[in-house]
């Protein structure tokens, strides 16, 4: 019996890609071992690798001019990879700050040079918004403006792409990619761990334009060197190949759902359906404004909060895991990923209803 | 029909550790979810976690003054992160030369600080064996003395690890750990990349005396800065969750084949197996001496070079495969890594004979 897990991270993966890897877990399409035990510079590996690598940029249309780099440590390592790539030139950028992830890549970069805080979503309600790019403070000639495009423990998402002149924009997507279409061109670099939409933890994608690949600081470590790492199609050190294989089945399966515009739909569907329920009374709360609600993680409260644990053990009780909200804030997370079905997201809503009914 | 795969890694699992990943792929103990989609902060993953360093501490005899790290980046990021969190108080090293990989580990440290050569094992004949210890030239204070105590390219093992007064050891020992008993109290440092011995790419072992924690260089990034991961008990950042489960589920296969002195024992006797069978003409080659030859990785050549396709087609047809040596040297490589039965290196021996007779 499986549950519906609304984990932030890593998170419910589609059971037929869980089924599909458990298949070939000891032998590989008749090659005699498991994905896990293969070179990666065996020729089985790479048809995986390529395979992952086209349609990734087939389903997020990356760019030409942009390469796909698969890395290791997640979006906390980006925090101090990216600074060390690009702060060659011009050691300082500029960060928009909308909720707990923002913060900690601002902070990180401090370690490197200047981190300019161009802007805040931060109000008494805590992170609710993005403010608008005309009011964003740029400073004068930053190496490059971050965003983290969705904050996976404030819940706030950020559907478009701000014009910043010509500075190029580094964007966390970790809790969003892969969930809607993204313009790719309007992105200097995009990264993301993989824990939330593309798979298992570690590996770390770096779609990054193909200029900013000459910017890094010497003391950047070779490991994570994003133009050694392209030269060598993402083989500089032993890649995580498992966890590039489980990607790429991921990636197969969008692909069936009809890719990302299909995709899009059912979250738009999802998270509707959930903000209702929240919506509808004054027993659970969101103070999200609703331009910038999350469609992948939905965090709320309880108006009495001294019901929480109930909550949670009910929850539990029906199969529904994982809905404790982050320590930073507390209260309640759903994390709604492409991989949560519908049918979850309904089981989590009629449990909200019928808790609030008992207890209203 | 599972074939022998000689790779120097990723590498050959034990099939019951497979079997089992399989199994548990979709619903793990139970808990209605599989250990890829698990929360690195809820129980069921606490638990595997806690298990697999518990596990870990008991089958190397880690002393309580070490802390076991799972981080991210393999022995080529360990190359950088090694002097980032040691070169703090004094920005220097020595390094002991035993083939490609301390050589590139050698070189990473340049970027970081003063990066000497205390000693090289190299010769007309390539790296042919460990240089002894009191000819070493270690500089006047370093920070630590590095040692690759496998070098997985050359086939170059270190058994004893030497005494250098009171300076920290730090030892790869990416592919040999767990293959036989070591003195841990004898290393600063001892880190490994998963890819070998341990499990599928993408996590990498670090066991640290705990006075070493305090060294590191300010830009240092935090994601690999070990006193943190030590703080929070590798989950500074998100770990990389199932390469973790598959290294606790080969450290539990290791205790049912009876610990290290029983593994070792096993290495030992596939190891003279195949040196037995090179040795017994002159149509291979290995010019290692004897007492530095590698029990894990054992680089041959034909004396007829000419021969090389010949004999890997001839190899992959009986289903041993990856047997290609390291572009770095050329030749055949086979690793015979723990988990790789007796029976494979049998089959391999056999082979190897039954071309010498049909060329010679």
């Amino acid at each position: 019996m499986r549950v519906f897990n609304f984990s932030a991270g890593p998170a419910t993966l589609p059971e037929e890609v869980l089924q599909q890897a458990a298949d070939e877990m000891l032998d590989w399409h008749g090659s005699g071992m498991g994905v896990m035990e293969m070179s990666h510079r065996g020729q089985e590996f790479m048809s995986i690798h390529a395979q992952a690598l086209a349609d990734l940029r087939e389903l997020l249309a990356v760019p030409q001019s942009h390469r796909i780099l698969f890395l290791q440590g997640g979006g906390i390592g980006e925090n101090a990879i990216v600074p060390l790539n690009l702060f060659g030139e011009k050691p300082r950028a500029d960060f928009v700050v909308t909720g707990v992830w923002s913060q900690k890549s601002q902070k990180e970069a401090l370690k490197y040079g200047a981190s300019h805080i161009a802007a805040t979503g931060q109000t008494a309600n805590g992170f609710t918004h993005v403010p608008p790019s005309p009011a964003w403070q740029l400073s004068a000639d930053p190496a490059y403006v971050h965003l983290c495009t969705n904050e996976t423990i404030n819940g706030v998402e950020m559907f478009e792409l701000p014009e910043v002149g010509g500075v190029p924009l580094v964007v966390d997507a970790s809790s969003h990619i892969l969930s809607r279409p993204m313009d790719l061109s309007k992105c200097g670099v995009l990264y993301a761990g993989a824990q939330k939409n593309i798979g298992m933890a570690g590996v770390t994608i770096v779609i990054v334009r193909e200029d900013l690949l000459d910017r890094a600081l010497p003391i950047c470590p070779s490991a994570f060197l994003w133009k050694t790492v392209a030269e060598n199609n993402s083989m500089f050190n032993t890649p995580p190949t498992y966890a590039i294989y489980i990607a790429g089945l991921v990636f197969q399966w969008l692909k069936r759902q009809g890719g990302l515009m299909a995709i899009a739909a059912r979250n738009a569907e999802k998270a509707k359906l959930l903000y209702d329920a929240i919506d509808a009374g004054s027993f659970y709360i969101n103070k999200v404004e609703h331009a910038f609600r999350s469609r992948m993680n939905v965090p709320f409260f309880l108006a009495d909060e001294t019901r929480n644990e109930d909550f949670l053990a009910g929850a539990k009780a029906r199969g529904l895991v994982q809905l404790k909200g982050h320590k930073a804030v507390g209260g309640m997370r759903a994390s709604i990923y492409n991989a949560m079905p519908l049918e979850g997201v309904k089981a989590l809503v009629d449990y909200m209803k019928e808790f609030e009914a008992r207890h209203a």
